[in-house]
């Protein structure tokens, strides 16, 4: 397989990122592009994700979600351990080809947790009564039971 | 106006961090936090900033979107050059919390560039046949002139 580098352009001026036809995506200093996925029926947020260059890549090419894990420090395709994969219905980068957006048919559940969507908690608005802030539990329902999935958090 | 220590709880274990009630925020090295920015109203992602501490803090307090430019490294207020504000309707923050999700009544569009959405172009899935990769424009009518509202990019 070949090398990640002629498939990405090099980053041009701010207009030519932002207005032409080419993707030159701005890896930040450890490699790295923030990825969000959606679900793409209902629009849902699902997951903020990490990609290195090679994850972009494979995700283009397989139409499979690839991510980079920043705490295991290794390439992960979404679903190997837990089957819960996604399938990309389409992707989109931003303005400054520093963020890229993942529309998918999510398998199962995203969030490790057993949450169909990583954003359970809301943070509720305005004057900041308690402190620290308390979260509220909103959509949290454990679709699967994260033991069964990954097995003991201490023998991980 | 008080600081943002004791208002966020300091980092417990992964299952304290996913599990319990409150908000705890992993900001990386350079202090910062994703954030995405949906449309409150169709669930289009909009936007991914960043936020500081003080971002966070003044984006819950007063219900308008703040943000942390990387590029000019200063706080700012969505809209404050623009007009093109954002109200924040709901927050949520994700399993590990280092991801906020900001649900929002957009002002006008919220890309500098004057689109509705700073995602609007796509990146083509499947055999990678162009290298490098071609960019498909979609969604990207500009909703504003962004000379008229920024000036001259060269001068600015």
């Amino acid at each position: 397989m070949s090398g990640n580098s002629d498939v990405f352009a090099p980053r041009g001026s701010p207009a030519e990122v932002e207005e032409a036809r080419l993707l030159s995506p701005k890896f930040d200093a450890d490699g790295l592009i923030a990825c969000v996925a959606t679900d793409a029926r209902t629009g849902e947020v699902l997951m903020v994700a990490h990609m290195n260059a090679e994850a972009l890549r494979k995700t283009i090419e397989t139409g499979e979600a690839w991510y980079f894990s920043r705490s295991r420090k290794k390439l992960w395709r979404k679903g190997e351990t837990s089957g819960h994969s996604q399938r990309v219905v389409e992707m989109r980068v931003d303005c400054d080809q520093d963020a890229i957006l993942v529309k998918v048919e999510q398998t199962g559940a995203a969030c490790h947790t057993g949450r169909r969507s990583c954003f359970y908690r809301a943070v509720p608005l305005g004057r900041i009564d308690a402190r620290p802030i308390a979260l509220e539990f909103c959509d949290a329902e454990k679709l699967f039971d994260p033991r069964a999935v990954y097995g003991d958090p201490q023998k991980r």
